[in-house]
């Protein structure tokens, strides 16, 4: 048959993780801890299966859920959403985010996303028989050029999509970039898509700017996040969007019929520890920044120059005094030779730019980042 | 926003399944069982959690799960098929619905589906702007006519979907339907996909006639199925779909974007269980044709007239002798004056018929099919 995604090959996380494991290389790519979730977490999950939430959760997500997210989300961003009628849980990030662009964009649509752009936007919105306009984030902070934006706002535009702590920079939303925002889309019937999966974790005392925290971009918004990140379990995939009811309404059209509704016990071990660990998110950024500083300290010795990471838990490296290879290769012939798995940035891009960045996970415990560095240290 | 879904409300599963805890009615409405998976099942899945398989499974499924399921397909049906290559896990079966038919239908194109028809393909179709097109099924049995189907096939037709044992109805397949279809389709481009998620709940000696069964159907089909129906999980999510490497290919890439992978744990313990319980799916057909033959003799005093169930764990009832008043309007005053909640066939029509019939689940405990049974006989 013929491909509806000509573009698309497998993706570069599940290529990176394949190629570290048939090299036994240091795993630094792809984005997941390499520890484990508090016991309070997997207990109440076991403790939920016991008591029998193995059938079909309601759709839209177990009420108590919900309830957290809500809360959470006037807590943290000083937004109050209805958990019946605003807040939707999916099976991870991901479902929410191809649920929402689904919901909204149409064919010969435009959607605007920024460059380098996380890997799941641009199939999402081909599948729409839709077009991303990709709009480069300026070097070296990955920062938005807003006048940029301005200029390539058509009437085809529907949507932009925002992204923020910025996987795969690190780059994070100022209060500017939301007013900014703001003005790109007033009077237009843009949407926004936001995503937001690393909002707890923000470095140096930086709040994380969630278009929650704008009533007019957040009355226009769908915003996903996930526990995959805060709760250290990637691979639970349990995910939510935060939207006002019209947006809802037709997003939860498109989710129940993709997904149907997500792994019940998950759902209610999340209510619980969101019910009974609130500071958990709120330590999230101390831990990670310590995280941080200690992976920065190791490769003060390399000859790779370390870029800010002001969120997330990536560190990008310029890798411009070691090899004069472009990020693809390079990164091949790093899991290869030198044992360390990274991810390349080129696969982000639309027109990838001639830097030599590659991007390095640091959600590792310490004898993972030392392996690590120990053998970054010795090129 | 204009909605990309104008038929589409709240599914008629959740809608029921509110109105019977509403009502504190007996909930014979949504397919779900009211009595738990093995515990086999769920320790082996708080072993997994315990084990550290928190993380992202890989996309495709972990490969000890695909490997299972790859030799469940090779010991039920006789098939080989590559676990690398062929199988994929998906976040319910409802996913791998979605899936199939993204990866495969475009603008335009035609999707041929049988009335009354499992409520997620149309909207799945609907999203790619492509069109369903409905044929009924031929009553008192739900069988289709073939010669309709080559009548309506066009040059737009792109997929045909079947669904054997059939929900609502509890039709199965014989083996001339596969004969006849792989004729329909011989010579076309026209892919199948098979829902097949009953796969192990046949009644009375007769075989489940799996497309896999059919070298021919075989290799233009996606199978789906789902663990959800064979283990009483209906609220873990697992799904998967068999499909030849082209078909698969085309699959991945879409599936990779809707969830990219599915909650790891669960994959493990369900594993562990098709390792340890092979019996278990063998044995299925006869814990529910019990449960099966108990409601219908419950209910042998209503004055219910009761369909044949040939698979499936669905029991269909003429209520005209009750009522002549539409399937909705008889399933809201069911479950609020006499509390049961049932399943209208209404909602599975593109163009209801006048028959006067209701989907009750037996999926239940003794206790449940009793007090289910007990207010029916008093209508
Ligand atoms: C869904 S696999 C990719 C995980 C991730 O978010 C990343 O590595 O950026
Ligand atoms: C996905 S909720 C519906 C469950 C089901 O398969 C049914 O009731 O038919």
């Amino acid at each position: 048959i013929e491909t509806r995604l000509p573009k698309v090959g497998t993706t570069i996380f599940s290529v990176m993780s394949q190629l570290a494991l048939e090299y036994k290389a240091v795993n630094l790519g792809q984005g997941f801890p390499d520890f484990e979730p508090p016991d309070a977490l997997c207990e109440a999950l076991t403790r939920a299966m016991h008591e029998g939430h193995n059938q079909y959760a309601p759709g839209i997500g177990v009420a108590r859920l919900r309830e957290q997210i809500a809360r959470k989300t006037e807590r943290s961003y000083g937004r109050r959403v209805s958990a019946d009628t605003e807040v939707t849980v999916t099976s991870g990030a991901t479902e929410a985010i191809f649920a929402a662009i689904a919901a909204t964009v149409r064919a010969g649509d435009e959607v605007i996303v920024f460059d380098p752009a996380y890997d799941c936007y641009e199939p999402a919105i081909n599948l729409q028989d839709a077009r991303a306009v990709h709009l480069p984030l300026s070097l070296p902070d990955f920062s938005i050029d807003w006048q940029r934006v301005r200029d390539a706002i058509t009437p085809k535009t529907r949507m932009i999509i925002v992204n923020t702590p910025h996987n795969p920079s690190g780059a994070i939303f100022s209060e500017a970039d939301l007013d900014a925002l703001a003005d790109v889309v007033r009077d237009t019937d843009i949407v926004v898509l936001s995503d937001e999966v690393y909002e707890h974790i923000v470095y140096d005392g930086a709040l994380h700017q969630s278009v929650l925290r704008h009533p007019e971009l957040a009355a226009r918004s769908f915003v996903v996040s996930s526990f995959g990140k805060t709760w250290h379990c990637t691979g639970w995939k349990v995910g939510y969007c935060v939207a006002p009811k019209p947006l809802s309404v037709e997003f939860r059209k498109v989710h129940q019929y993709l997904t149907f509704c997500t792994f019940s016990p998950a759902q209610f071990a999340f209510a619980e520890v969101l019910e009974k660990m609130p500071e958990h998110a709120d330590q999230l950024s101390a831990f990670y920044q310590e995280k941080r500083d200690r992976f920065r300290a190791l490769l003060a010795g390399s000859r790779l120059k370390l870029l800010d990471v002001p969120g997330g838990y990536f560190q990008l490296v310029d890798y411009s005094e070691i090899r004069d290879s472009d990020d693809i290769n390079f990164s091949e012939w790093l899991v290869r030779e030198c044992g360390v798995a990274g991810v390349p940035l080129t696969p982000f891009y639309e027109t990838p730019p001639s830097s030599r960045l590659l991007r390095l996970c640091f959600a590792k415990n310490d004898a993972t980042m030392e392996a690590g560095a120990e053998r970054l240290c010795a090129l």
